[in-house]
């Protein structure tokens, strides 16, 4: 991978990149492990030089038809090149293009069953002009859905929040609910989690802290989501609730590709359109005016979704 | 429905209106004739009056499950009410909100067979503050390419352009091989069809005679697609020759939902979001990094894609 133009903030580049590294070979080892049967796979790629100084690269690992993943993917990248005018603008105020570098884990993560929540995580450090920052977040989209798991997943953000800031985790849970969001179908993508987005930004001296906090909640990720899907991989299901998490994974299409930012920010910037797109599930249904009997477990997740909950109590 | 406020344009809303109905009836009938087993179901729908004086409708019809058609709309639609600014300025150029009223039908034809082409048209007109003006097109998305096919499409497209204007159909080729163009995939979303857009704006001396156009044009819709159907339901297929289908649909969705722009304007206009994404497939598949095996027809269409090609001369 080509060596990128040194910066101020050399010595938060690598380290962010080697704990990025490091948290997706943690989440594929876990991942596999519960799946006991499907491997990981590993594409290496650069992205290609252009004039103003593209370049850069990432390792995508995917994982496809597994006992209990129909589909996994962590990206690692690490990337840096010329933001476009609108894209500078809208990150920083500031007028023209402007460098920037980014490196970051992301993962999406579609089960076989409709009984194991979809997941999503995304760690990130990003350069623009100066301006350096940590974003990221975790969250959880079931499909049918049992509370305690959301609990669960919720509590154990609240935990990894904690060790850092009390405030962290009211204000994190409250940002997932307002980014997953689809206005024009007055829901949220799932239950939630946290969202964070440009801690350090402006504040250059807090930069380590925030570090610290992003590989906190970073390796409890998999304390998250493992052992939602530990206990819920033996359940059956029928074949209509199968057809219902088809039917979901069209709204998390809908998110992914309409309002997703991060998709937005790569395919803006020329990423690589196989990782970046490696978040939409493999089967996908959509179907004209479905909407579930009221008293069903598919209307009860649809409620949840349109009036976000308090999964923990927030002290 | 209720009754929208006048304007100078009063008599080209209610011709433009009337027309874009009898064209849905006219379509509906001949897609259902050439399936000979599914019908049409109407759903009719009221735009929910807003603060700002939205409102309007519109008569949604969808074919589902048949012999030759897995789904179909085609979608009537007379609304109005209050453009926000960001639309209002991309539209006009102007600062602030603005009223709009907009009259169109617009189909996606989705066929079992990866031997018939997908198909989408739309014909409206559109009034923003006191401009006014009409727009359009027909397109062919083709999963095994038939030469023939899209060389019959586009003489049938281009014999009405002709009608009108020696110079619409080869700039109208043009427009719809930039519109639907996917810059993440460097591929056109198919073969290329009409693309016209802003007919009489800034110059309503011109209204009627677009209003003809459209009119030739609209009216000729069926002549491209029917014939093609006819051609080929009867074809067999493979269960592979499926499986390329239901993953290029994914690039059919991926165009819908990122750029285009009667998808942008539906959700962003508060429109009726199960009428606007009836332009979905009902069933898509994603696979991360598939690419076909050169020398087979699969690589054969997506050759073309990423060079589109003159299919009639341009005398």
């Amino acid at each position: 991978m080509k060596k990128v133009p040194a910066s101020v903030y050399q010595e938060m580049r690598d380290k962010a990149a080697k704990l990025f590294q490091r948290l997706q070979g943690e989440i594929c080892q876990a991942l596999e492990q519960v799946d006991s049967v499907a491997k990981f796979e590993l594409d290496e790629w650069e992205r290609p030089s252009e004039e103003g100084g593209h370049g850069g690269g990432g390792k995508t690992r995917v994982l496809r038809g597994g006992r209990v993943f129909e589909q996994g993917g962590v990206n690692f990248s690490e990337v840096h090149g010329v933001l476009p005018e609108a894209m500078t603008k809208k990150l920083t105020g500031r007028e023209g293009t402007a460098p920037f570098f980014a490196t970051g884990v992301s993962l999406v993560i579609h089960p076989q069953s409709p009984m194991i929540p979809t997941t999503h995580a995304n760690f990130r450090y990003l350069e623009v002009d100066d301006l350096a920052w940590f974003g990221g977040g975790s969250d959880l989209t079931p499909y049918y859905l049992f509370e305690e798991d959301a609990v669960h997943f919720h509590q154990t953000q609240k935990q990894a929040c904690d060790k850092h800031d009390a405030s962290y985790y009211p204000k994190f849970k409250k940002q997932c609910d307002e980014y997953f969001y689809l206005p024009h179908r007055s829901e949220t993508r799932g239950v939630g989690g946290t969202f964070y987005d440009y801690l350090g930004k402006g504040e250059s001296e807090r930069l380590e802290e925030y570090y610290s906090f992003v590989e906190t909640i970073g390796s409890s990720f998999t304390d998250s989501y493992i052992p939602i899907v530990e206990k819920r991989r033996d359940d059956s299901y029928s074949e209509a609730e199968k057809r219902f998490q088809l039917l979901r994974r069209g709204r998390y299409v809908e998110f992914n590709l309409i309002y997703d930012r991060g998709t937005l920010f790569g395919l803006q910037t020329n990423g690589r359109t196989e990782s970046i797109l490696m978040s939409l599930p493999p089967e996908v249904h959509w179907s004209y005016n479905y909407a579930p009997e009221p008293g069903t477990r598919e209307a009860a997740l649809i409620d949840v979704l349109k009036n976000p909950r308090d999964w923990v109590p927030v002290s």
